[in-house]
């Protein structure tokens, strides 16, 4: 098994905090052994959100690029819930939408910046089923925002 | 505990009829402790559809208000369901679905429309995860649409 | 209990080769009783994607045979997933992304192709919760996107 908060030292990575609900909901959840973690923008560390559209003012680089920030935040509130990453068993389930033109079609790769990551820092344990789609806008102009559910002990 | 069917009788509120599927699918489903309900549109009490785009052709206003009247069917569809709102320990996931134009980004906005009243009626039992994005369109011309995915006993 | 490899020979059916995913994640997860199947987009047998815009490019009947299509390669992954169909208890959440002009607002009317297959192979276990919405675009220029939660024995 992986050292998840190990992974993130040698990767050079630090956790955000644990950015705090734009509204009237709950960062996450437990109900058994699943973790729901709500939808996680593109926010950087200095919680400056990555904004544009794909396909128009945001290119699949930077598309990646914000994809792996929302799911830097997706760990940064399972670290808030469950104290250690190392309780993750797996992510089950991310959901991964991406702002889109009508005519781009590549929300797959922008969406592995997320999925990547999530590898890269949790090994087996965090690779999941997915799903990745095309919105026409996203809160506070977000190029990603990404939600998940988490299997854990 | 919060007495949920007391609750919206103090708002002045009642629960529509459960509105009835518009395709070959089922309102909810019960697995072990937890309710999945179906995408409820904005859908007022004498039936008629809240209809609009965010950021085009319906105001915020319109959006909340919209998203309020999504909720209120999802409580209706929990309370066919359940037979009383008191079986709900936690709402776990709702996601908003707002139509939205390419520029809107107040989504946090119209879904709080739901947010407030199933915390309003529910109290803490209320608080959930949740998404909200903006889509393209939506059935019947909707503003909005929510599912939800509901802890019960 | 229906016998549903039986009724995929009666119907005509064969199921394709589940899809390898596109990207960095994986097709399927089962957790407890749960079966989480990633977003599988309209791709026929051929392997061949389904395209189009609904509202635009893509007729309403293109849409539905779009979905069924999706359905499908559900199928396919449960089938992968659990060696055979019959460990399906009840299709549980199918989530069914349209993409769709910003004025079409007959979702239900594509995402009945993959219900209505669904419930013609699984029977009454194949009745599921659903949510249909109208996206800005999908991968590969899918017209339709479907994942879906299954309870399994």
């Amino acid at each position: 098994m992986i050292d998840a908060e190990q992974r993130l030292f040698e990767l050079g990575l630090k956790l955000p905090d644990a950015p705090l609900p734009v509204a009237n909901y709950v960062p996450f959840l437990i109900s058994g052994d699943q973790l729901f973690i709500s939808g996680q923008v593109s926010k950087d560390d200095a919680g400056h959100v990555l904004t544009g559209l794909l396909g128009s003012s945001a290119s699949i680089e930077d598309g990646r690029k914000a994809a792996r920030h929302a799911a830097l935040n997706i760990l940064a509130q399972a670290k808030a819930a469950l104290g250690s990453l190392d309780r993750i068993v797996q992510v089950l389930r991310l959901t991964g939408y991406v702002a889109s033109s009508p005519g781009f079609s590549e929300q797959p790769k922008v969406i592995n910046g997320a999925s990547d990551l999530l590898v890269d820092v949790l090994g087996d344990a965090g690779r999941h089923t997915r799903s990745a789609v095309g919105v026409a806008s996203l809160p506070l102009g977000a190029s990603v925002e990404i939600d998940a559910i988490l299997k854990i002990r």
